[in-house]
């Protein structure tokens, strides 16, 4: 099986921590292979830099299908809260899994209330925007915020570990969470740390996207082209795809 | 006043469309300026030319403020569910107004359950995930859809007016609609065609967004800076804004 | 362009300042004309008198329709979560504008999340009533009470800004608001005091109403009457108009 | 024990017909005391009638209290889906039931599902906003109407009893309902009818409120003052209570 | 009228206690019969527990049912938040009343929030899905738990009222709770420490559920058996009912 | 991995079935153990049947404890729609999957509205039942019976087939469904026949639950016990385990 993990920013130090915790989930026959958009932001958090990744990741998988070099059996969506999953399930036949969903899929199934910890407190927003959406909001008993920016994490990670710790047990304590969801990719040692210190489980957004993904591919199912994720209708557009016609070679 | 009413798609024609029905709601004193992105999609039908367009009209107005040529009072997003007003008013300091929730605001001021009519069926849970997040459903009766493309709608109107106002009926009599939202954008008569032939208030999404923009302009409000509407951080990107990177003029 | 606007109690200080706030929102080609039931209660702090006051605007309105003076293209109902909307929807042809409702309105269109501050903790439930039932409620972070009546108010109004401005900060800090509505009518320099001091957007409910009344009426569209808004049926009615059986003169 | 039980309209024939039916369903020791507005409507079919049969009932309630007459255990509201039920509850001490809530109540015991069967589509709305704001909508199958107002439920009282029962095989066959509430007061027969023809069990809400209250009284609680039903300020109110301002002698 | 009340665990002094508390609530005509299953557990603090109790109660119905000797009115399930009321309601013609439920609808009756305290804070969620499947969770505003175990309950009342009025007074003061429902059976004294210490109506499940089955068999009603209720198919069943496969006489 | 599956009826033959289904989406390193409770219901349509299932599967874990013979990594519950998966939660600490909400979970992660089709209309409620307290309704498009039941499934599985089929075109075609779950357990074939005659995918419960299961225990996760799934009291329980009251050898 190959799964193709989709970084939406275009941090190589992010891809790789993903590539990392995507491997450490997959089966010894599962290949997983992580890239980035060719374009867009360093970090996402907001809006724009959310749609603008959802258009890079589009297009990174626009260019593998036009070079007809898409060959996996599921995609992963590795930011947390961000758009463009609907946009790939349209786009491709297998199946593709997005980290918060996934998260929340797994939380549920192992806890009765989940909480989610993520960096800034404007991504608490997105977040509960993307858990409503998917109907996956009704068991959440919280999305909080650390406080730390990546720039911070990146620069003091045991801080940042610490950081998401406090809040986790504030999540417990206060909010009545029994699985903590961890808002953010990439942090290698927190799960760990949640488990021990907090004595709840903790959910790693990209690893339960790969499980769930190799769970799905097993079953033999794929993304329902009955409803809203039918291929789209041909409408002409203009300097699509945008790397190509912003001049990047493959 | 001056209103800014981005089209997010490319199509000119549904640009002037759009500029027609824009300007018939504006005061005297207001004046409408109508644009478009500098690339995507001639269409919206898909959540992936939804993306696209929304990072378009991102486009054009990051373009604007870059130039110090956003001289506006309020902008309009003229695309009915399509994404991208949360990113916009990130950016702007002036209040920016999605035609579906003004719609949708103003059908709840006149009514007590509205239906929207749209195009086509693949719109339908994108129109119901806007309202959803914009917290505008609980009175909403039904989304419809009338069945014809956007490539329809433009080679014959009259068969087109007819096709909404036979859903608008069944809104009405099935779903217990007693208002209707026009679930596109740049339809000229049909407003005039529901009111007459269904007995019920018909509800343009643009003409409503003009009124709303003055309304909230007049009242010297704007979009909160205190939440997540916030400017975002500034993570670097590259290749932005993206019709620069392609090497177009302004 | 013509709105009345009614204060649903029979405070003439109320009434005047209502017109205050209302007039200041008011384009210059609209007149606003402000008045009172002609019976009912000072103030409004309790179901029972609310219910007095719904009656006594029916009163108000059904004696200009009686006397064929009612020449207006909408009406506000300026009772902050009061009851009576309905009823004036159903009696008259042009559209009501119930404050509290316009001011959720507006707040939805400028912020994420709304917070109402008003006078005492006993009307709490009456405005999340009036927000549940208008379908508004998704989206209010929390209904507060600066725990000052009527009385008080007016006795030391700085003292009554203060203790408002208190509360929005709470609604702001700890239930997540990014916009506050004055849940009652007539504080001059409130809005003001909060845009200063606590850096959200606030919304007073009069202005709100008499700029979306412009913006409705300006579209050309009025309240449903293919629903629950039709004229009611002729059941004879004993001492109707109320005013008129109690000897009042117009 | 003794019950006032309120007709909210002046119809002297409605009020014989729920003092029969509220009669049927007290306990021996309870005497029921059947009575109607001073002023008021001969039926309510609007939200205009509701308001003015709410201060009716809150004067007829004025007036025993003032005389010292008021000597119930309890009292029910008689008018299904009409307003007025929190004003008494603040007014009094003693426990107050409305028939619309006490049918749901009693059919949420005894079935999963129930629906409504009222007179006109227009009382619909109404009826579903009282069970919203109870907290009772969860297990609500539907509100529907037979369609036939007040006159000619009297004028063809077989032919009203034809309908109802089958729109009552509607809301079972269609919408799922296993009970079904009468949504109107004063029907001898029907209860029986819906039984014996539709094979579920039927809910009359005069007599379930005669019923629920004889059970809380017997539990020696009333309505809770620590809350919205704390009796209200005393602001000045003029002409009240109406009916003595009208001159009218009890 | 005959009222079964089952105590759901094997107590011989939880059944006296619930007995004496039905035995009040009771008319002087109804006569209380209080018994408990044949096996099962001496106290019910998990789900497994719970499950095992509604086996227990089923099978203390069979026996009556397969001997003939069951002649009885209504039931009364003892069990605050416990399973089985489906299942009881499936096998018998009279109605069946459950105590968490009953506590509800008499403080929806009274109040507009109500607060469940209970003994341990794992029993918080299985209240909370009694009330959500019943659809009597809108109004309420929290479950909380005193923290103390049967045993402690036991060997400490005293101790136990102070825990409980404590909770009481929380659920009162942060939650906005207006009445109490007592979150367990048999514990004499409690509502009246509640209503004199934190000045709200305090609701027994027993009481509130035996006044409620002489309400509804009052009024001739019983479990609609058009729906869910209806009698279950006929499949084999080993070792049933199990007090006899176990050897026990009645 | 070893992954304990409980049939929780008492049909050799469904637990045949079952074993087939589950072994079919077991991974090569994956044993599968299938085994039925040793007393109960031959085949569960009812609550009481449900219940009483529920302890069989309780009694067969807790044999398996008591006698140091419980080896698994995780138990599948294959009842849809059954009681129990708490208590097995509680009692256990591997993971346990029902396999109503596998189901469930499966469909969300593959479309955005599913419906369920199962045997009797009876069995509808407690799968919405299960759904709902599981959070997992939102996305529901409704839940269908083929009113056909087990033995008549039995009898005709070719019947049965077309049967179901015909129901999951109404869920797409009249409720908009684009996933299908079907609603029972151990029809081998139906998955096929839906997604070939009705053109989306079909879910298999049992093989969503083993799926989940080797997703979640490859994660190394299991049920959090920080919250209502900590182990219960130890309160005396008398004839525990029943099956060794019952005289059953192991």
């Amino acid at each position: 099986m190959r799964i193709l993990v989709l970084n939406p920013n275009t941090s190589p130090t992010m891809t790789a921590e993903i590539a990392v915790a995507a491997t450490a989930a997959a089966h010894p026959g599962t290949d997983i292979v992580c890239c980035a958009p060719r374009f867009g932001s360093t970090a996402i958090d907001s809006a724009a830099e959310s749609y603008l990744s959802a258009v890079g990741v589009m297009d990174a998988v626009e260019i593998l299908l036009a070079d007809g070099a898409f060959d996996y059996d599921a995609v992963v969506l590795a930011g947390f809260g961000e758009h463009g999953r609907d946009a790939l399930a349209e786009m491709l036949t297998v199946p593709v899994f997005d980290i918060a969903e996934c998260a929340a899929h797994v939380a549920t199934l192992i806890g009765r209330r989940f909480s989610v910890v993520t960096t800034l407190a404007r991504s608490i927003a997105p977040i509960e925007d993307r858990l409503l959406l998917a109907g996956l909001d009704a068991h959440c008993a919280s999305v909080r915020a650390c406080g730390l920016g990546t720039a911070e994490v990146d620069a003091d990670p045991a801080g940042a570990v610490r950081a998401i710790v406090e809040e986790a047990v504030r999540a417990v304590t206060e909010d009545g969470a029994d699985v903590v969801c961890l808002g953010c990719a990439g942090m290698a040692g927190v799960t760990t740390a949640i488990s021990d210190e907090v004595g709840v489980p903790a959910v790693d957004g990209v690893a339960a996207a790969v499980a769930l993904a190799q769970a799905v591919v097993g079953l033999g199912l794929s993304t329902s082209k009955a409803g809203v994720y039918a291929p789209g209708p041909d409408n002409p557009r203009s300097h699509w795809p945008l790397s190509r016609a912003l001049g990047m070679s493959s």
